[in-house]
């Protein structure tokens, strides 16, 4: 089953935006089994976009649009869409009823008149609830083809991919895709690609993917078969000897499961209580432990102490210190871990130093980051080098940050 | 003049990698005055290249390829274009000589026989020395198109733009195209698009494209015009007139600056110190601070406060305010910006509390946040109803946080 995917949207053609949408879409057919041949990116142009859904609706059997489902006059996927594929444009009830809850109450209590546009639907279409915005996700199905409209904003498309579209796609395919992701932290893709290389050299049935992540690798091993209980029989071996090998730089099988996720399972299973005490993180690790629902039971306070009197007055850490090994020191690193359980009733404590940029601070480079842990009565500390601009060093430390806190709590707690 | 951009690879189909080089090589043709109508991505597969390449010189002047100029069976750009085009392959002893100097004391010694593909040139095309690479970019000239082949890697693909193909696409435009970024932070796109649609309506040149961001919308008017001066003045009207129909929700008029960098200014110019005291936010607000170089200057310290203990003992919440309105109250959010101004010597606090979600608390519905700025002895409290998932609804926050903070400067301090 081929499918493609058309990128809708002006923005894209100026450069003002990166299309991430794509790279996730694409990733997600792959693991689905399906082939992709083409990507395509238009404007907000009636005639150029309707050129490029014929093309891709003879040369595929499902085109997924992104983009273009907005409120605003230069919106078009839709009207556009249902033009080529011959479908007329009705008012949908439903999604009016929901335009009109989203608004009530909401940060923009006026709903101006091109609002309702939205609730306008191909007739007879599938009508993807979107939770996230007022564009439904919409299917067009014609004629063996099928055309799937996805608002832009990523954080509207990515939830009624894998809720709505995802189920939908699978329904299609008559072989059975199955696939395993393997999370690891702490090599690089060059150095993982490397210790797998037999493997990947072997490949043909299950396919071994690596994906590189800031300072992760996640491996997808995906299978096709005939049904879904020889699949895994071909997977299991394989994810298998990848975890000998890697161990506990895994992090992870579970796709849905984030670093951040995994350390407060971890917490929780040993029953642990955390703290942050930040400085040129600025408030992101705490930020990635609260993503996690439910985070209220290991994390009840954070500190981000950015300056050096902020330093010694909440976390205690020494003016000698400070004036003997600077700000970015492994030794202010281990006072401003300790300094940070003492401050609290937490059990453990992660505390962050490091110079993000663009300026260095005397003789110590961009980059320099160290990274303490404070846990039953010790205190370890790692120092890095991080290459890339102040907000690559920031992601860079923040996840280093997670995953020494993950494997000092396997170091310490695992039986 | 025409550009489209074809980007090869099938790493980009399998969604292995995001597509950054499009971003880059999209912003600069805008930039250049090049309209660039669609951009493509096909995968190392002769027929469906060859089939986009036809497709693109029909349909634009000059064609931009990045990737697959490698020394493997799979790099096949160069010898599809070629054959597309009617030109014949033939050994450029320049470059065969520079492959052999970049060898020479390199870190892979061995020249493989495949290396040697990447000395075959189109006979008769500009060859642009690649100083990062063994593949040379190429610019292939017939019948008034053009077809610049550049390598895949961003590290060799954007010094050979800069220093050769920008350039060269210079010459080749006559007009010249400014462009002017208006950001705007309070309203939804829909309303920003209903209070110009006058101006939208009657846009020729300079154009008008709005783009939605999170709780933002940024406004791009752009000219086209024979010289820098008129085009300038073509977008000086318009944006006059934008600026005074959106007044103080306008944020910024610099293309580079964020939310969180025009806060910082204003706490710069005004000689303001901040403090962030976070509950559901867990830090972000802080972190988006810090992504500011230079925002040592105004923010020392912050607080993670995510359990009621900790709003009580760092903020000084009072047991009775929790107990009888609740941790997510405007009377919790008040105290927790007094608490966080007491608590540190800071001239400002910005302070949130709400219900990211999943579950909801009590009676109080998903998505309900107080969020309240401390700022000359008055605590200011907004309350919002925020819509969406646990990150979206976080998100939201952080800019309307960002954003209150920014109107209560301008309203406490400006003249």
């Amino acid at each position: 089953m081929v499918v493609e995917l058309i990128s809708v949207g002006t923005e894209l053609l100026l450069g003002n935006i990166v299309n991430t949408n794509a790279q996730f879409l694409a990733e997600k057919c792959a693991s689905l089994g399906l082939s992709m041949y083409h990507q395509v990116t238009v404007g907000d142009n009636r005639e150029r976009l309707a050129e490029d859904i014929n093309t891709a609706l003879q040369r595929a059997d499902i085109i997924i649009l992104t983009g273009g489902l907005g409120p605003t006059e230069d919106d078009i996927t839709k009207e556009v869409c249902a033009e080529v594929m011959g479908f007329k444009l009705v008012e949908d009830p439903h999604t009016r009823e929901r335009i009109e809850t989203y608004f009530k109450d909401g940060i923009y209590p006026v709903i101006t008149e091109n609002n309702w546009k939205q609730a306008l639907i191909p007739e007879g279409c599938k009508v993807l609830d979107n939770h996230n915005g007022t564009a439904p996700g919409l299917i067009l199905e014609k004629a063996g083809k099928a055309a799937i409209l996805l608002p832009g904003p990523f954080n509207e498309l990515k939830p009624l991919f894998l809720d709505a579209v995802s189920p939908y796609l699978q329904e299609l395919q008559p072989e059975v895709i199955r696939s395993q992701m393997i999370k690891i932290c702490g090599h690089g893709e060059s150095q993982v690609a490397d210790q797998i290389k037999d493997l990947i050299a072997a490949q043909t049935n299950p396919t071994i993917a690596p994906y590189a992540k800031t300072a992760e690798v996640h491996l997808r091993v995906t299978a096709r078969a005939a049904d879904d209980e020889t699949a895994k029989s071909l997977i299991k071996p394989v994810v298998k000897e990848i975890k000998n090998r890697f161990g506990d730089d895994i992090y992870t099988t579970k796709e849905e499961e984030t670093l951040e996720m995994a350390v407060v399972r971890l917490l929780k299973k040993y029953e642990l209580t955390v703290t942050t005490a930040e400085s040129c993180t600025g408030g992101l690790i705490a930020g990635r432990l609260v993503n996690v629902s439910g985070a209220s039971e290991v994390f009840r306070e954070g500190f981000v102490t950015y300056s050096n009197k902020a330093k010694r007055k909440i976390l205690d850490v020494s003016k000698g210190t400070l004036k003997k090994y600077g700000a970015v020191s492994e030794q202010t690193a281990k006072e401003m871990a300790t300094g940070g359980v003492f401050a609290t009733d937490a059990d453990v404590c992660i505390a962050v130093t490091g110079i993000a940029g663009p300026s260095t601070e005397g003789d110590k480079p961009v980059g320099l980051v160290y990274i303490a842990c404070y846990m039953k009565d010790k205190v370890k500390v790692e120092e890095y080098h991080f290459k890339g601009n102040r907000d690559k060093i920031r992601e860079q430390a923040v996840v280093k940050s997670l995953d020494l806190l993950r494997r000092s709590i396997l170091t310490n707690y695992r039986g």
